[in-house]
This record gives C-alpha cells, structure tokens and sequence, in this order.
C-alpha cells in the first residue's frame, strides 16, 4: 500500500486526500519509514502536484497539531511570512511599524535555514530576549503593546517540523507544493486572519525562477480562501543582499537604524514601508497610499522604534549587551567604477562560514560576526576603496571579491 | 556535498564517476543515509541517467566487492539472466540441458521478488538441496557434471544487496538504468565470459513497455562491450504464465517433465530451447540452428534429465521429498469457449496469497502450495471444464476467475 502510493507519484499520477493522510499520518506514527517519505518527496519535487493534492496535504497538515484562535480578543490578527532571503531583517522593521499603527501583530517565527537567516537567531543576538512566550504571555503581552514576535509553540503543525527537517537534507526543499502547504498550514494554525506573504526571488532565494513564484502565489491565495483569510502576496528580488548588514547583532543595529529614519531610500527601506503598508492596509482596510502615509507617520515620530524597544524590554532582552565582534577585515575594490551588482548568494555562504549561520543543525551562532556593505549597489567606487566590513573571530581566507562585488 | 549530488539528479544533469563514487559508496560506509539514498534513487527513476552514468554505476557497484575468476579452469563460462516472471522455472531446465550439450554452467541464482518466483526458492522446495556452495565445491562440483546452481556468494557486489533492499521499499525498481548496473554488475563480478539475457515484457513482468526492454537491452550489449563479455538479449514474453505450473514443488515437477520430454510444444518448451540454444551457439560458437538440435537431441536421449538427477544428488537434495498440498480447489471456466488469455500478473498475486511467494522479506515460503493450469491460451473449454487447480493449506476466498481467465 505505502509503496503503491510512492508508486502511483513516481508515475506523475495525482494521490487521493485518503492516500496523502495514510502515508503523511503514517510518517508520524512511524509506519512509513524516513526512506519512504524522502522517495515520495521527491517524487513530488520532480513530478509535482495537483492544486487538489496541495489543498489537501494543506489540510492534514493543519490537522497534525494544535489550532490557535484569538478571535475573542483581537478583531483582526495580521500576519506576514517570507520565504527566506540574505540580509532579510525585514520582521523586525515592520513588526513594531505595524504595531505602532494600531493593529495587533503576533509573529511566530522561524530559525535560518541554508545561508539564510532566521528572525528568531536574530533577536537571541539580543541577550536576554526571550523567544518561548507561553500562549498566556502571548495574549498579554499583544494587549499591552500590540506586539509579540515568538518562536513558533511546540505543538503548531507538529507534521511541518519533521517533514522539513528531512526535505533540508534530502535535496526536496524546492518543491513549490511542498513550500506552499508548509507556510499556508502555518498560518493558518496560528490564527492569522489576513496574511501578506513576500516571496522573495532570486539568487539568494529558495525560488529563482520567476514562474515558480508566481505559483507559490497562485496557490498561497487559493488555499487562504479555502480558509476565508485574505491572502496578499508581493515577489521582491533577492538578487542582492537587503540594506547594509548580514549577520544577527549587525541586523538587528541595521532594524533600529531605519526604525530611527537613519537609513532611506535603499532597497531594504522601501521593501519595509511596501510591506508595512500592504499590512497596514489589510489590518485596517484602507488603500495602500493612506497606509504609506501612516507607516512614514510613526517611523518619523518615532512611536515605530518606541515599540520596538518596549517589545525587547517586555520579552526581556538588554540591547546595550549586543556583541558586535572587534576584529575587521575589510573587501576593497579592485578598480574604479561603479557597483552594478553583489551577489547575495555569495554573501550568504560568507557570512555563514564566518559563523553567522549553521552548516547542520547543531551548529551553535556566533551574534557577533557578519558583513556590513559600505557600498550599495549603483554607488561609484575608487579603486582600493571599501565595499564591504567583515566582523570576524578568527582569521578566515579572503573571498574572491571580484565574483561577490561587479564594478563596471 | 552529499545533498548537491542528489540536488542535481533532482534537476536532470549528469553526475560524474566522482560523484556517484562518493554518494554510493558513503552510503556502504554509513555516510549517506537511507533516506538520501532512496530519494537519490527516485531521482534516478523519474530524470534517468547517461549511458556513461549507468557504466560508472555498473564500475562502483562491480567494485564493491569480490570478482570471481575461473579462467583457469574453465575455458568458458555462459551465463544466463532472466528479470523475472510468472511460473518462470527455466533455470531449471536449460541448466541442465545446456551442460550436457558439454558447457560447463555456474549460475548465481535469487530469491522471488514481488510477485515473481525466485529459482533458489524452487531449488528450496527439494528437501536436502544445498545452496550455499563455497567456491572450492563449485570448482569440484563444475568439473565434475559441468553444473552448479547456488545462491549468491556473500561478498558478490554487495552494494547490489543493500541497494536492492532499499528499492523494493521505496518504490525506485523500474528504473532501466538501475536494473542494467544491477544485473550487469552481478554477471560481471561472477566471472561470466558469455551473457544471455532474457528480457521479460508483459503484465507479469518488471517491465511493460517495449521501449524499456529495448533500452536495458542496449545497455547491457555496451556494459558488455566494456567488460569484454559476450552479451546476447532476447524480450520474450510475460503477459502469460510460463507452463502449466506456478508455485515451488509444482515447478521442479514441471521443469523434470520438460526434461523428460513430457511437455512440448507450449510456451515455456519453446523458451527453453530458444534460451538453451542461444547459450550452446555462444558456448561452443556454433550456429542456432546446429545448437537447437544438440539440444533437443540431449532432452530426447535423456542426458539433460539424467544431468538435473545428478545436481539434485551432488548438492543433496532427495525428490522423492518434494511435497504437495493434498488440499485441492478447482477453478472452472464459467462459460464455453476459446481461452485467449491468462493474466499472469494476478496468478502471480493469487499464487503469493497461497503462500508460494513471500509479501514481506520476513514471511516463509509454503513450498507444497500453487497453482496448476489444466488448460492453456488457445484450447477451447466447455462450461464448468477445470481451468485451473489449487493446491492450497487454508481455504481461501475463491478469486474472480473472470478477471483471471478470458474466454471468447
């Protein structure tokens, strides 16, 4: 029967709701060996699935665990999920923006995975901050201020976490089926009611072909009307890293730089004020321009930031213990010109073989080493002039500038 | 590294010597796991590999363990494969028949898989009979009557064993190039000079599509080339049983009547002495034609039958043991008629359900059960006329003989 069904993908033929439980649910019981589930995987990977499969491994992955649901006390709950990209510290940015717009914003959220990095390793860069809010902290921490960004509580599509952590270390992340059904089953277990989803493109992303981003589009809509939550989506580009900082206590001084309007007008900016905005309009149901206004409104009367350092105080955290290693190595330019492209890809691996990110699961972080940009891209350069800052702990070999940073 | 290589697979691109060397042999060290190595194989099924994959393949698994030299010995040595049907007892009639045309026979043989019977099983079946030959008594043994059939010695490409396991399992079989570096490896590694190999195509078969036996035909004849082996393919059919008999004891009754001479003229006679003359033509490099009729000169002078009493004798086995279930059911044509067709895929599945296959690695054969045909393609029958007799232990549900047995 679990062979049949392996079979039955191998062949490209569409699986039943019935068939997909058996052997999902199988798994978690046990019947269906690691090597049975990682042989269906990727099957799916490679043949793909129907809308209907999509929907209903959706459903039995929802089901797997715990549904939370704060509708007695909140109106309406806005959340927001990215898929991944270098230098992505957005959640920390609009977070607090949000918030301070008048609209609850409970954010359960994930670690780095590949050269990505994760939300929840960036406020551990904090000391102190605590990560693990129980579901009553959760509701009275986001009635005080709005504001909860947590891990995600153990019993939230128990399914996802076992499923993923094979797909990590079997070549079966990029399935935009097995992606879709992963987040949108999230989501809605968690009880948001309005989701915007940023599904970033590129070559420092999961997706980089455009037509697969625009499926995983596609079918995160679909599946939020099964549910009636209203889905947005925009597809950002991951081609070059976002803002200035790379690495978890870098990132976390780049959020409150641009929380502070220290930093405008780059990508990481207005990628924070289109998210904020798409939220805020979702939250609120007003159009997206009088969002804008609004969410300028609180940066630059500085509410934005206000919520941002109560959330850290509330969750326990003490910014003035942010480690920010003191050794620097410094990538310079190798002719003069200007800066047409970085290459966030490339960045990524760097900061993780600095010790930003993990190579395997147990592999511990270091919060104080990453790479601040010095140049962004479109600036003119002078020959031996920095590009980038790299805070190390120990001596490491010099990248190959010229295939990170293009000067033309 | 380990999920680059099967990320590529993944996509469709060729791997190189390296990196199937690296991945297939870290999975014998414990490196790779189960559960890579089964999605690596899906891959495999569903993107295909390069001709010169499946040789680098074939090179890693011949590597792996022991290769078997008889040249001393021997001046040659033919070999025979057959991947396998229903009611296919053919090693056991042209083993001997092939000897006593004076070519000396070693022949590896398996277990059943799926549905399909195994002739080390039927070879079970006679009570004594010995297939665990060390390599000292195959060497007296083929000196002396020019014929031994064993199982496979422990350290023949051992790879082949774990990995076939694994893709029983996991729904990764039907790959042409997974079987091709299987069979191919195993033949090799077994010192065989000249190579017949008997590709069966049908319902009851591994494979059902002719473009498929071709391939693996293709491919074996160029694995061959490289080896310097005579290989020789034929596609036969196996959308029918073979013969009147399906089940152990019942088998090595039918393949001693063959040899007796007291079948002739039906499907599984004229495979044998189309296999048969195949293997003295490449064995003593003579025409077809001249070597079919040494061959039906030894059955009809009965040298062939008196070659197969005395491999019964040398490795132990008394026929007189040979044991059938006296419990019988009968199958009868459930109108008058032609019978145009027997569905050898659920007479295989009917002859498991009695207990004459296994469904688990685990179960135990039940060697006195099976199935005899009392009529075959083409005979006409009358309403309610025997089709088919039972030997059974329990009593079983009676199985739809419609869906079984065609009558026009």
């Amino acid at each position: 029967m679990i062979v049949d069904i392996i079979n039955k993908k191998r062949l490209g033929e569409e699986l039943s709701y019935k068939e997909l439980d058996v052997f999902f649910n199988g798994y978690l019981e046990g019947k269906v060996k690691d090597y049975q589930m990682s042989s269906l995987l990727m099957a799916i990977c490679i043949n793909g699935m129907t809308d209907e499969e999509v929907f209903a491994l959706t459903k039995i992955f929802i089901d797997s665990g715990d549904i939370l649901d704060f509708e007695d006390i909140l109106d309406v709950k806005v959340d927001k999920h990215s898929t991944g990209g270098i230098g992505d510290k957005t959640t920390l940015i609009i977070g607090p923006i949000v918030a301070a717009c008048g609209i609850p914003v409970i954010k359960f959220s994930g670690r780095g995975l590949g050269y990505t990095g994760g939300t929840i390793d960036k406020l551990e860069a904090i000391p102190g901050f605590r990560i693990d809010l129980s579901n009553e902290e959760i509701l009275e921490q986001v009635k005080k201020i709005n504001l909860v960004i947590t891990g995600q509580t153990a019993n939230l599509v128990p399914m996802d976490k076992v499923i993923y952590a094979l797909r990590d270390v079997t070549a079966t992340v990029s399935s935009i089926s097995l992606i879709a059904s992963s987040i949108m089953s999230k989501k809605i277990a968690s009880g948001a009611d309005k989701i915007l989803l940023d599904i970033k493109l590129g070559r420092g992303a999961l997706l980089d072909k455009r037509e697969d981003a625009e499926k995983l589009s596609e079918l995160a809509i679909k599946i939020g009307k099964i549910y009636n939550r209203e889905v947005r989506t925009m597809i950002t580009d991951m081609n070059v890293p976002l803002g200035y900082a790379i690495g978890n206590s870098l990132e976390v001084k780049e959020a409150m730089d641009v929380l502070q309007g220290k930093e405008y007008d780059n990508n990481l900016v207005d990628l924070c004020f289109q998210l904020a905005s798409e939220m805020v309009s979702m939250g609120k149901n007003i159009s997206k321009e009088e969002a804008l206004s609004l969410v300028k409104e609180v940066v630059n009367n500085g509410k934005a930031y206000q919520k941002f350092l109560e959330i850290v105080k509330l969750q326990g955290g003490d910014l003035d213990k942010l480690e920010f290693s003191s050794k620097e190595k410094y990538l310079k330019a190798y002719k003069k010109g200007v800066l047409t492209n970085i290459d966030a890809l490339a960045l990524g691996k760097l900061s993780v073989s600095l010790g930003a990110g993990r190579r395997s699961k147990e592999d511990k972080i270091d919060y104080s080493v990453g790479i601040r940009l010095n140049k962004l891209v479109g600036e003119e350069v002078a020959k031996g002039e920095v590009l980038a800052t790299l805070y190390v702990k120990d001596s490491i070999k010099s990248p190959d500038i010229e295939s990170i940073f293009e000067i033309k």
